[in-house]
């Protein structure tokens, strides 16, 4: 049995999220419910050893570093799948050009929206982008969350998207979470290749013939995303964009179905993407189709809100189909730049009209599923990494419930504290 | 002149929201931007002033204390003018109730909802409700807000009623932000009065007979309030209340066509009600009556956002109409647990449509109109009280951007730090 070298007690709660790996379920309330001294032991290789009485822990763990959650609530770090973390300036006035009536997608013609921040990308040295996103990393550990993926896709030029993702490698030696590097080059076409000489189709064979093998070769990332859109890419392109990352030992992710339909789910199952995001405007095939190909739903309530559109994702008929449901921030400059992930659970409550303990395990288990980290981090059971948020609560229902407020107190990754300095 | 006894310089932007005192406008413009080294002159009696450029400033009174504000933004305190921050326990559980399709009345008729806090407050001593209550003004407080309007309304006995608006007085002493009671014993029918031999006449028979007279009395609120509603006040109830009210020297609130239309709006302007809140469902004849009285219309986007209801506030119609639209957070147990104002912000111009300067208004001067404090507080102009919060921001319209997170770093009430402790 692995030495323990951590006791963290006194917590009034502990929500464990301990289950099956990838099924979407509700937090065990029998782990959850307010027992005095539930403890978690932790062993010198930062996983989870026990869930257990605290007395018991302390007994059978003496020589053990005692960790005094004080009366809070301990979960499972929050796993946020979905960011656009690496990003120069504040896109701000963006916000009052929607309330005045301005889409999206005419935004975006307009050279804002994307464009706007790879305009702006693309003049930025590597420092510069590693201390903005460093501070920005800071805040969104701050309210809970250890596991962080972040996406590419404001370069969209080969060497702009390198940059990009060697900014993530450095920061990742030093942050305060977990985090999942994800290419992102077919984030829109680029505005060079829409005028002549060069085209979109120039664009997708830089995309699939430099840069996913450049990215493959350097190993800097994990997963390749396309953002799948009526307006932006097709289905088809998509699909040919993805068959080249998959061959080249990449997994699979896709914008999918956001604002309008266009069968974008169908896709992430025909190709066994490990998560289709979004999904505002996912059709009832769409959800069937995910449902047979068990590919995570990764809902992002916080964008609807932000943009001010009314629909959200049909999480509950994603949840009826058996599909597992997964909460993200989409953190980024555009559409959602939110760091509060608890205010993500509360908008899957009260948007999506998820119950509490499906909101945290969307948040955990199945945040960790949509990373193919399932089996790593997400829970607080036997096995898993000791990724641990304490929050000022008595109950873990008041996470969601102070909306808007930030009750984390720390964080500990592999049960050490995330530094945040 | 007033004697200059603290210069606050080095401040990216001031947001001075300068202007007639009750009309709603756009920030000046020309206020708002960015200019190096604009600062603001508090006199010895906690009032601004000036606002000009910090060299000037500091060549003028060169003898006064200097607040460095570290290149943040600087603007009045938000004026928060519709809480219900006298509570006992949180009501998390009923956040899952309406995730799980079960509506707001449907909730008070099962005995939960504002029935379940009064059962809960009438327990409680007022040593107790100072407490609890005292760590959330705090939190609120934290969040840059600098006056905060409280009601009543959890009580709904005389003496109940009268140990709230007591509680509301003792934290006043010490609180970090003004406070503003406001006796809302017209909150709901208490099950009491529901069953024979008592019935809902002879509760709005104590509330005009004896509760108005002893709040009065004692001078333990400047507003009442009523929630006429379908199902709560009727609009022949709510306006016998208020006009004992009235005749009792107190001014007017309705809570007002929140979730059904019921011409709640027309009485406010009928009796020259100084707001009518949340509005919901306001019709266009209520539009046009509040127009025509000068009612200050308070909106409440959070409400709305956490009850999951898909239909918020006609603004943009109010705006149109050249109705004073103020914001507020509607902090309560039930409907809107937040402390956090700048969220509402978000929600003003994401929900609401208003422009960022529209909503940085509407939280401040109009706030503040819907107090009967337009020409004391929500402005940085001479004359008004120094109420400040600054902001670890370079640009004004990122407060509402960054939504969820707190970007204040403290707040001032006539120039003198609010004491959070």
């Amino acid at each position: 049995m692995t030495h323990v070298t951590r006791l963290f007690i006194n917590a009034t709660q502990v929500v464990t999220c301990a289950g099956p790996a990838r099924g979407r379920r509700g937090v065990e309330q029998a782990d959850a419910a307010v027992r005095d001294g539930v403890g978690v032991a932790v062993g010198a290789d930062g996983r989870v050893v026990s869930v257990a009485p605290d007395g018991d822990l302390r007994a059978a763990h003496p020589g053990a570093e005692l960790i005094d959650c004080a009366g809070g609530v301990l979960t499972p770090g929050f796993v946020d799948s979905h960011t656009h973390a690496i990003f120069g300036r504040a896109r701000y006035e963006e916000q009052e050009l929607r309330a005045a009536g301005v889409g999206y997608l005419e935004i975006a013609r307009r050279g804002g929206g994307i464009h706007s921040s790879v305009r702006d990308l693309r003049t930025r040295s590597a420092d510069d982008l590693v201390a903005l996103a460093r501070a920005r990393l800071r805040r969104i550990a701050a309210h809970g969350t250890t596991t962080l993926e972040v996406k590419s896709g404001y370069g969209l030029s080969l060497e702009s998207e390198l940059t990009t993702l060697r900014v993530i490698r450095r920061l990742a030696a030093d942050a305060p979470m977990r985090l999942v590097p994800t290419f992102l080059g077919a984030h829109e076409v680029p505005l060079e290749y829409r005028e002549a000489p060069r085209d979109r189709e120039e664009y997708i064979a830089l995309v699939t013939g430099e840069m996913i093998p450049a990215v493959a070769a350097e190993g800097l990332a994990r997963f390749c995303d396309v953002f799948c859109e009526p307006g932006v890419y097709t289905v088809s392109e998509t699909r040919r964009i993805l068959l080249a990352a998959r061959a080249a030992g990449l997994a699979l992710k896709l914008h999918a179905d956001e604002l309008e339909n266009g069968a974008a789910a169908e896709l992430a199952a025909e190709l066994g993407a490990t998560s289709a995001d979004h999904l505002a405007a996912i059709s009832e095939a769409g959800v069937a189709a995910l449902a047979k190909a068990g590919t995570v739903a990764t809902l992002l309530p916080g964008t609807m809100l932000f943009l001010g559109r009314p629909k959200q994702a049909p999480a509950r008929a994603l949840v009826a189909a058996g599909v597992p449901v997964a909460l993200a921030s989409d953190f980024n400059p555009g559409t959602s730049p939110t760091v509060n992930f608890p205010l993500v659970l509360t908008l899957g409550v009260s948007q999506l009209r998820l119950s509490v303990g499906e909101a945290f395990v969307a948040a955990t288990v199945n945040g960790a599923a949509a990373l193919g980290l399932a089996a790593e981090v997400g829970q607080l059971a036997p096995g898993f990494q000791a990724d641990l948020a304490l929050f000022d609560v008595r109950d873990h229902r008041e996470i969601p419930y102070w909306y808007g407020d930030n009750r984390c107190l720390r964080t500990w990754l592999g049960g050490r504290p995330a530094h945040l300095g």
